[in-house]
This record gives C-alpha cells, sequence and structure tokens, in this order.
C-alpha cells in the first residue's frame, strides 16, 4: 500500500536492474519466453457490452466439458446478444444472462448437465506451502487453473474473476446461460456447489466497477440500470486476423514454483514480516496477450 | 448464486416461518437484541465524497491507538476536506487523501507513529474451525474485529472492507492521512506490514464501484478522474442529533458461534457440500444501523 509517489519506484524495485541495463536480467521467479502457451481460440469467450468495453474469459472445458459445450453453443446462436449484467452484489458477484428467465434455449442446449464441480485429479500441480480453511493443498494445475484438493476429490477454486454458472436449488445445475464472476472476497464456499467454467483474464474493470444493485441480492430493481450485453462470440467466431490472443503462464517448471515463494514471503524493503504461505486467490497464473 | 427469480424465495428459506408467523421465532444463529452494542460516536468517521455519497468507518483505537489518534486529530483539523480518492486498483484497493503529498499535517500530528501492526492478546476470541494460510487460528475479538495469530502474536486480518494506513517504504509506518480499504479479496500479505485502523461498515460499494485507475498501481493518470473528498468527520463533530449510530453485534455469546458454524457448513437446499470451514473474511461479524 504504497503512497502515489512511490509507485514507479515500486515497479523499479521489482526489476533492481532495470535502471541500468537495456535488457534486465531475468530472476528466478520470471517466466522465460518458453513458459508462455497459446490458449486455443474455442477457449477464449468475448464479451461486448454497452459502450464498447469488452471483457475476455478464458473458458475450462476439462473441468466442465458439458456446461463449456452449453456456452459455446449459446455462443454460436449470439443467445446472449441483447440480454444484460442485470446483477451486481458487492463483495460478492456480477451476474448476466436473459433477465427475464423467459428466452428459450436452442435446443441443442441441455438444461441441466451433469454436476461437474468436482475434478477427479490432483496430479501435476504446483502447490502451495499452505492449507487452507476449505482445503488439505491448493495448487495450479500445469495449464494454470486454481485446484484445491480434500486428498479425493480435486476442484477449481472460486477466486476473484472465476466465473460460474449460475442455479436453481439443487439438484439443478444450471445450463450455463446465466453465467457470474466474482467481483469480492473469494466465495470458497460455493466451491463443489457449483461449476465453474472459466475465468476472466481480461477487462474485468467492465464488471467489478459497475453499480451495485439495491434489490435483494444486488439485481437491479429497474431494467434501466442493466447494462446491455451486445455480443457474446467465441474467438473462433471472428475472422482470423480480428482473433484476440492470449497466452497462459505454464506452472511446470521452476521458475512458477519460484514465483510462488515470492508470493508466499514478499520481501523487503516495503514488506517486513513475510507470512510463510499464501492463499491460491492471492497467487493466481498469470495471462497475457500473446506476443 | 441463484437465479434472479429465486432472490426472494432465498431470503426466504434462511427464515423458514417467515411465510407462516408474522414475527419469525429467532434460530439460534440469529442475533439477541442484547448482542447488539453501541459503537461510541468517537470511533465513526464518516467520509462525504462528491455527489453527496457516504461512507461510514468504524476505527479500531483499541488496536492501533497511536494511528487512531491522528485520525481524529485530522478529522478535527477538515484535513481530508478537498483532498480526494485518487488510487482505484482492481482486486486491490481504493485509496484516498492528498494527492500531491505536499498538504502539511496539523502540527499536532505523528508522521511515523509506532508500528502498530500487531496486537499483543488472542483471547476472548470466538475461533473458526479451521487455520488458514496465513495463520494458525483465526476469530472475532469480542467487540467483533477480525483477529489472526501465529499462536504468539495477533493482528487485525485486511478483509474486505477493512481500513489501513498507507506509508512509504519501512521503517516509514505512515501518519493515517493516506489511507486504502481492500476492494477485492482479502491481501493478507499485508497483515503485520500495515497498521489497520478500521474497518467500512456502511457506504462500501461509493468506494468498491468507482472506476478503476490506468497509471501504476492503479493511480488515476489524470487528476479529473479524481472523487473528490468534501469533508470528513467523527461522529462526535457532528450535532447529536445528527450523528449515525451504528451497533455492532457481540460475539462472546453461543448465537455467534453457532452463526459461525452455519458459515462453516452451508445447508441444502442450495448447498449440498459443506466445506467444513471458512475463512476469517468470508465470515466477518455483522453491523447494523442503531434501532
Amino acid at each position: 500500500m504504497l503512497k502515489p509517489s512511490l509507485a514507479l519506484a515500486a515497479f523499479a524495485l521489482a526489476s533492481p536492474l532495470s535502471a541500468q541495463t537495456a535488457a534486465p536480467a531475468p530472476g528466478a521467479a520470471d517466466a522465460a519466453d518458453a513458459d508462455w502457451r497459446a490458449i486455443p481460440d474455442d477457449e477464449i469467450l468475448v464479451i461486448t457490452l454497452q459502450g464498447g468495453h469488452q471483457t475476455f474469459l478464458r473458458l475450462a472445458p476439462r473441468y466442465a466439458p458439458a456446461h463449456v459445450a452449453n456456452i459455446r453453443k449459446l455462443a454460436q446462436a449470439h443467445w446472449w446478444d441483447g440480454t444484460s449484467v442485470y446483477r451486481v452484489q458487492d463483495n460478492y458477484v456480477t451476474q448476466w444472462g436473459d433477465a427475464t428467465e423467459s428466452k428459450p434455449l436452442p435446443p441443442t442446449v441441455i438444461a441441466n448437465p451433469p454436476a461437474e464441480y468436482d475434478w477427479s485429479r490432483f496430479d501435476g500441480v504446483t502447490t502451495l506451502a499452505k492449507p487452507d480453511s476449505y482445503a488439505q493443498r491448493t495448487g495450479h494445475s500445469a495449464d494454470g487453473w486454481p485446484l484445491a484438493t480434500d486428498g479425493k476429490a480435486a476442484w477449481l477454486t472460486h477466486c476473484y474473476g472465476m466465473v460460474g454458472v449460475a442455479r436453481d436449488l439443487a439438484p439443478s445445475t444450471g445450463s450455463g446461460a446465466e453465467l457470474y464472476t466474482v467481483i469480492g472476497h473469494a466465495p470458497r464456499h460455493l466451491d463443489r456447489n457449483i461449476a465453474v467454467v472459466g475465468r476472466v483474464i481480461e477487462g474485468m474493470q467492465w464488471l467489478s466497477s459497475l453499480p451495485r444493485g439495491t434489490g435483494a441480492l444486488g439485481v437491479y430493481e429497474n431494467a434501466a440500470e442493466r447494462t446491455a450485453i451486445l455480443s457474446v462470440r467465441l474467438a473462433t467466431q471472428l475472422p482470423e486476423d480480428e482473433r484476440p490472443r492470449f497466452q497462459y503462464r505454464a506452472t511446470d517448471n521452476p521458475r512458477f514454483a519460484a514465483w510462488i515463494r515470492s508470493r508466499e514471503n514478499r520481501e523487503p524493503p516495503f514488506f517486513t514480516v513475510p507470512m510463510g504461505g499464501a492463499d491460491i486467490c492471492n497467487a493466481q497464473a498469470s495471462i497475457r496477450r500473446a506476443q
């Protein structure tokens, strides 16, 4: 929480050689070029909001295949065009889709897919030093997704910016037509109870800084308060030269492990007491635009 | 993450008797009247922003007495009037004070108070079931503050809405003139490294939904982007009949302990897998207007 005049100094401190050399030597926790891997076009969802603001999602088909299949069908059918962001609950979620809950789903979309809340494997995971209040171990899959385990099942964690599927009371699992993203402290009690289908990777501010809804659960009381959704498209639906290209930081390498250690033990001169651990949601793997 | 039509149903479910009786019987986790205790007027800070929006803070003089003494002097001197909110970093903090860092402090304000980062005691605490990644135990003090301990020291945790003191690099401790509140996932790595002086208890949305700054660390690049602070006053500076009155929920009773257990083990019909634990920042003690 530096005072503003130190903002630039703080960035300089992160790479102490940058003032003296044109190309600073990479630190042990810096990604190598090969650590950046392309995210496939059919895993990128582009949401264009009123005003032209865009938010980009990375989908997680490996973890929630049936829900992601639905989401792809909804995008291909232009189903979300003309829907809205209708719920913004402070320190919780921003939610979007059809506020009237009356728009018919495309016939190939499954209204209640299997409950894809758990994932069977916690291997190939770069783990954090400490357990947390919700799991025995947490860490990152090789392809950069945050996972937790109780020693049996594993699951994607509800960190800031993660995207989940709104649903009715159990046994409903939600189709994927109504989605939300976390805009506050990670509501990890939702883990294992809801399908997590992706993560916001750019443009989070267009969902997190919206006015909070004053109705029950943060739902806007008046339709005029909603933010219109102009379109939602998979990158594969866009012309090749207009597709946004992103890369995730692979975690299966000593550089990422060193980065995790650096998150768990922050360093002087700003920090004087390293905490010896970090929470998975304070150590999310980086995403960048392809370079 | 209920769909919108269920919003009201969800509230009804929280008190299953409400549909049938005029005054629903209180559940084991509901506060009794006597559990609500007045917050003293000299612990309430009223921030009035551009547009007339108000944000209310509860100060924590027991935990950071020298910093809170400074904050009271700054309010009494009207020091913040005409300053601004100048930094909004997504998933991190909103920060306010004198963006120019040139406004002289009142002479009685101590520029670098003692480092009030730790508190010596972790007794009288209603503890949570599980440790987290940052502490051996966490819980709530009898007067409703979130605390963590490593078995030796104890400290206030950087939960959503908690307020801390911006500072320069150590050994600076910050005067309290530049303050921030957490608007994202709890940055618990700041615990023990910064003075925590209070908590936003109403009007958080006026700080959390501001446009994000595009400069380094979320500082606004242009002065025109800042939100003006019209005034900051202790409730004691206001006429008696204009003072906002708040109450905290006391935690030293079985009802609060039952509420914590209910946060750790969410119930059907929405939840199907109770997590068996909760993070201190997902179980913050309630505050309400005096009734």
